[in-house]
């Protein structure tokens, strides 16, 4: 069985990963959308939001599974028996970071980084500048992805 | 059946292009090397020989074929039944190309490019570089997968 | 009066450099769209027939201009009374050109470089991609803007 | 009537800043010098004092405003009637960050951007450099404008 | 006789810094490692312990001399009498920032900036990736230089 | 001693190539101007004047050689002993070239590449830039250097 691990913090999910989940798909038997949480920044009961969102947006997907981690990636992703992990780039600076990071996880842990393009269209939408919109009291409903 | 498509003139194939294709392997259930060939610059006998001196590499491995093509990338991945056109990126050169290619190739019929990194000790080895030692009789062996 | 000259070869134009013109027009008070001819790659019936067509897509708007030109591009903007050169930037390569051309066109000249973004939905949209699909016999209707 | 936003935390304001100005400066009939203040940084004193240092920069300019602003650029290019954005690019990283802001900016309001080159000879002159300088007693007044 | 000097954080000193020193060694009479300390981060003991440490991997390379400062770089390499600055880059975002700086220290002192690659099967390897590994309470020995 | 080689094509030789030249001289005892000649693209003459006009640039700079060459590059520096190539850079591009370049040489010699930025004033400034000028009847006086 074939399983990706699309990895990120998702904070907030947009409708650009909704794209590259959706385009990850029929590449693995099993995509398992790895949110990554840390504790110094956000309350449990926020980091619990923000898995239960991304579950019921894919509610009805048999082969996506919603799981948070809050070690490392290779560590997530060997405990999930995950040989490839999924990333979305958009930009330049996307791919050179994509590029470090892919290195040393192959380097650590054989494990693959396949890298899939987001929709051109939806280039310019990240999860910061949505924050941001947010910070200033505008409606972001339409970055972000329905819930079925 | 996942069916990848490895495209490339791969003239010639290098220990680059063998990384990517083994690191793409188990990605699919076949993994295509498709070369893109063009009447103008090659004869006929040359091109012939490209495709066999691939095909020799991966001889005993059973889920690649080795194809060659002459007409657009995406129609030979429709005739194969391919939903993925596989690239290895080495720069921000390649990656600036490959996103173009991949949205027009998305826009035009649906498929999707994977992007793989190739192993970083090879980011410096390319098809032209090696067809540049040669025409000053360098030995470029070094450069080239061994065959099987 | 504010003229701007929207150069390049436009071979074809495509609807990205239609959406350029677009967003560049309420900018001036005119726009000329300015075609950078070669003698040694086309004949005089080519050129005649490519800055014809540029034509037919912009008539009824008024101040839009349509003009041939086979010198450098600061003369020609001399000729015209264009302060302002526009361009349209899809990419980081073509950042890094459009720079070091603005950077000697406005040491020899004081002229100004002025970039605009295309749309990002059209960034994969370019004259020698679309001439390519055409070598193949695609129908590139799609990416040609609709004459009025 | 033209307007066009240049907009900033300006922080300080440098010759980088003023060579954008005075470059953008004959495309609107007014430019207004949009100051992004920042609540949580700054005192209110020193927000003042920055708005004004760059008003004294410009005195007698007839031309030009500056205004500071706390809200998005959007909001404020509507409030002010500014349909196009102006910022100065001056390397790869400032491109990106560039493309991904006006791509939102124009999905939102339609508000355009327009990019303008920086001086060769000032690219390595940015805000946070000078303020580094400062931090270690150096003499920065060669990187700030003079004061008419 | 020419002194360059290596400056960075080095926190840690990895494979890569060691790589780029004993690259930058045959172009100079003498390199200095100029380890960049800022007390706000860290204790003294902190920073004693790091220049100590990279001390002791150089042991008995005679034209070798590790230092602290806490100044802007020009100051340091006036100090030291060096006229050349030696940084590795391993990608595009590292150049653009050299370039800035590179830009500024020349314009301020006359300093060169020498940029020297990094092994390209380092690329991956940097200080705030070792520390994030051992945050995790990962083994990053593999990543640090062995001590003479 | 130590020896630089400062290799090009220099087709022709620049105010940009000169900036370079004097940059590298005070890191070298020996700076050989290694001239990269085709015998497909020039004749002898052009050739032959090509190395004249440099070495008429650097008369009565000691430790400056001009010398052709038409093999590798890294078998010119081995004749000449030069540990070091040098090579300026202006932009990404030429940056992402001269990696895959270096890490070939580096591979195939362990001779080291060091890179040098170019004066920002300069970073527009090219052979090809200057050619196109020529062609179209312009001055290019003030992009090459005086000659002593």
């Amino acid at each position: 069985m074939r399983i990706g691990l699309f990895t990120g913090t998702f904070d907030p999910f947009t409708i650009g990963h909704k794209s590259i989940a959706d385009r990850a798909l029929p590449l693995f038997d099993k995509l398992i959308i790895a949110v990554a949480l840390s504790n110094s920044k956000h309350t449990a009961k926020e980091m619990e939001e923000r898995v239960d969102n991304i579950k019921s947006i894919f509610q009805g997907i048999d082969n996506v599974e919603v799981k948070p981690y809050s070690d490392l990636t290779i560590d997530m992703a060997k405990r999930e028996g995950a040989k490839f992990i999924v990333r979305g780039v958009r930009s330049v600076n996307d791919f050179e970071y994509e590029r470090e990071q892919a290195d040393i996880n192959h380097r650590l842990s054989g494990i693959e980084t396949v890298l899939l393009f987001s929709d051109p269209n939806l280039s310019g939408v990240s999860s910061s500048m949505v924050r941001e919109l947010q910070s200033f009291g505008k409606d972001v409903s339409e970055f972000l992805p329905k819930k079925d």
